[in-house]
C-alpha cells in the first residue's frame, strides 16, 4: 500500500472485525479506506429497478471502480443463498454492468486481495460449526506459501511443456490443449487461501465428456447436481444434470462464451481435503481439478469472453488420473513424481 | 425522485430494515441506490491516519458527494459515544474535510432527507426501552404536518417582523437581532421529525448571558453540563461549564466562527415534551429555544462560517419568556396568542 492510495474495503456487517483491522492498517500506511458494506444481494432494489439500470453501473460507482488503487474484499455472508431471490436473467444483467471495469481488475492495474471471514452461514454451508470452520479456514490459509509455491512450480512444469492434457475419471474422458499457454501459480497472493495452478486452455480444444458427479456444481446461490457435459471443438454440445438442469441451460445460454472453457485448474492445497460447498476452497482441494465455463484470463493468453465464470470441481482421488501427452502424471489424486 | 437519480443511502447495519425499504422504492422509481453503510466512527482509521489525510476527502468520496442527486441519511447508531474515541483535534480535521461539499448540501442542489431509526443505543440515551423510543419517535414524526406548518407560520410572522429578540430565563437574559432575516419553517420535509422554525441571527448582535442549565449540551459524543455563555457584539467572551469545560473551550477555539451564533431555533413539536439526549428531537421540544454556535445558513442570510454547528437547548417552560421588540410573545413555553 502506498501513501494516498484509495482502498475500497468491501464486506458485510459480519466482516466487521477484519474490516476494522484492515482500515486501521490502511490508516497507518497513510492511505484512505473507503468502506463498501453491503447487505447481501439487495434483491429489493434489483427486482424493482428497470432492467436497463441493472445492466449499467451508476456513474458514481463506475468512477470509484475506475479510480481506486486497491480493493480488499472480505466475503462474510449472512446467508449464502441470497442471490437466489433475484431471477437468473436479472442476475445476468447485474453481471453485465461490471463488464466495463473488469479489465482493470483482471490486469495488474488494481492491487486486490480477497478472502473469507468465518460466518455462521459459511460454516453451515460446509456442515460445520463456526469454530470448526474457523479452524479449517486458518488451516488452509496459514501455510508456508514459499514451500507451496515451489511444490506447485514443480508440478506445473510438465503441464507448461505439454500440448495435450487428458483427464480421466468416473464417466469422464476429456482432452484439452494447453499449447502455448503457461500456468499461473496461486500461492496465496491475491486470493486467500491460494493453492492451485491454473490455465486458460486453448479455446476450441476441449473434446470429450466430463461428469461432475462427486460434488454439486455451485453458482450464484444455485446447486446443480450430477452435471454431465460433452464438448466438441471446445463447445459444450450436450449438457445434463440430475437436478436444476434448467438453470444449467440458462447459464450456458447467457452468451456465446459461456459454452467454452475459460480455465483448467489443479487443486494443490494440503489444508483442504473435503468438499465445503464453497468454491474458494473447493477448487483447491488436493487431488481435484476444476474446469470453468466462461471467461478466460487474458493474462494467461485466454481469449474467451463471457460474463460467466463457473468453476466446477472434479474429484480424481478415487479412480481418476491426469495424462500429459499420454504420460500419467497424477493417479488417484496423488502425483506420480 | 427522478429516473436515473443516484441516491446515496447512508446508515449503519442496524438501519437495515429501513435501508432495504428505501432501496426497493428507489428501484421502483427507476433510480440507483448507492449504499454507504458505516460502522460508527471508524476510529481505528481516524486515529492511525496522517492528519493531512483526515482533513481531505478521498477523491472517490468527493466525486460521489459532488455528483449524487439525492442523499438519504438514516441515523441508526450502535453506540452514541463512538466519536469520543477520536481526539477533538482529529474530529475537527474530519469536519474540515467536508467543507468543499457542504455548500451543495446546504443549498437545494442535493435533495436530501435525514431521520433516525429506533436502535437500543438511542433508546438507552433517552432512558427508554426500544419499544418506548419507537412509540415516541413515531409520535414525533407522524403529525399532520400541514396543520403544524400553519401553526408555525402564525408564530413565526411576528419574529420575521421584529428587529430584536430577547430571551429571558434562569440566569439568562440574551438579546439578538433578526433584522432582515426570515424564518425557515421545518414542517417535516428534509429533517424528520420537523417541528421548529429557525433563523440565522445577525452575526454581531448577540449580547448578554445564557445558561443551558436544564439539559446538558451534547456534541459529537460529548456531554457538557451547566454551560454558561456571555456574548458581546455577537462573540462568546466568557464560557463556563459544570463539567467538561475544557471540551467546551476546545470547540470554541476550533475557528473564529465557532464563537458566534449560526442559529436561533424555536421548538414547536407537540410530540416532543421531554429531553432525549438527542439533538434531532431535543431542539424541537415545544417550549424551548436553541442556539447553535458555529455555521449559519446561507439560504437564511447567515454569513457565519465555521466547521462547528453545536445546537444547545434552553428550556423556557419554567419561568422563561420570549420578547419581540419588548413585547412578550411566549411565557413559560406557552404562546401568548
Amino acid at each position: 500500500m502506498r501513501p494516498r492510495d484509495q482502498v475500497l474495503v468491501q464486506s458485510s456487517p459480519l466482516g466487521r472485525p477484519l474490516v476494522e483491522a484492515v482500515t486501521r492498517l490502511v490508516g497507518e500506511r497513510g492511505a484512505w479506506a473507503l468502506l463498501r458494506i453491503g447487505f447481501g444481494a439487495d434483491a429489493g432494489w434489483a427486482n424493482a429497478a428497470p432492467e436497463e439500470l441493472l445492466a449499467e453501473l451508476p456513474p458514481i460507482e463506475r468512477h470509484a471502480l475506475e479510480t481506486c488503487d486497491v480493493a480488499v474484499t472480505i466475503v462474510a455472508p449472512e446467508n449464502t443463498h441470497e442471490m437466489s431471490a433475484i431471477p437468473p436473467e436479472r442476475q445476468q444483467l447485474l453481471r453485465q454492468s461490471a463488464a466495463p471495469i473488469m479489465p482493470r481488475f483482471l490486469s495488474d492495474e488494481v492491487r486486490w486481495v480477497g478472502c473469507q471471514w468465518p460466518t455462521p452461514a459459511l460454516a453451515q454451508e460446509a456442515g460445520m460449526t463456526v469454530q470448526q470452520f474457523e479452524d479449517f479456514l486458518f488451516g488452509a490459509v496459514l501455510l508456508d506459501w514459499d514451500a507451496e509455491r515451489r511444490k506447485m512450480e514443480r508440478h506445473a512444469a510438465p503441464f507448461d511443456a505439454a500440448s495435450e492434457v487428458r483427464i480421466v475419471g468416473a464417466d469422464t474422458d476429456l482432452t484439452l490443449s494447453l499449447e502455448g499457454r503457461n500456468a499461473k501459480i496461486d500461492a496465496g497472493g491475491a486470493n486467500m487461501p491460494g493453492g492451485e495452478f491454473f490455465y486458460s486452455p486453448v479455446e476450441d480444444s476441449a473434446h470429450g465428456e466430463v461428469a461432475f458427479t462427486e460434488f454439486p456444481a455451485h453458482y450464484q446461490g444455485h446447486d446443480v447436481t450430477g452435471v454431465r457435459l460433452r464438448f466438441e471443438d471446445g463447445r459444450v454440445v450436450d449438457a445434463r444434470a440430475s437436478s436444476n438442469e434448467d438453470y444449467l441451460h440458462s447459464v450456458l445460454d447467457t452468451d456465446e462464451g459461456a459454452r467454452r472453457l475459460g480455465e483448467l485448474g489443479i487443486g494443490c492445497n494440503p489444508g483442504i481435503q473435503r468438499f465445503m460447498r464453497n468454491t474458494l476452497f473447493d477448487e483447491k482441494i488436493e487431488g481435484t481439478v476444476h474446469l470453468a465455463l466462461g471467461a478466460g484470463f487474458p493474462l494467461l493468453g485466454g481469449t474467451n469472453v463471457s460474463t460467466v465464470h463457473w468453476d466446477m470441481v472434479k474429484d480424481l482421488r478415487q479412480g481418476g488420473r491426469i495424462e500429459l501427452d499420454g504420460k500419467v502424471v497424477q493417479r488417484d489424486g496423488r502425483w506420480e513424481t
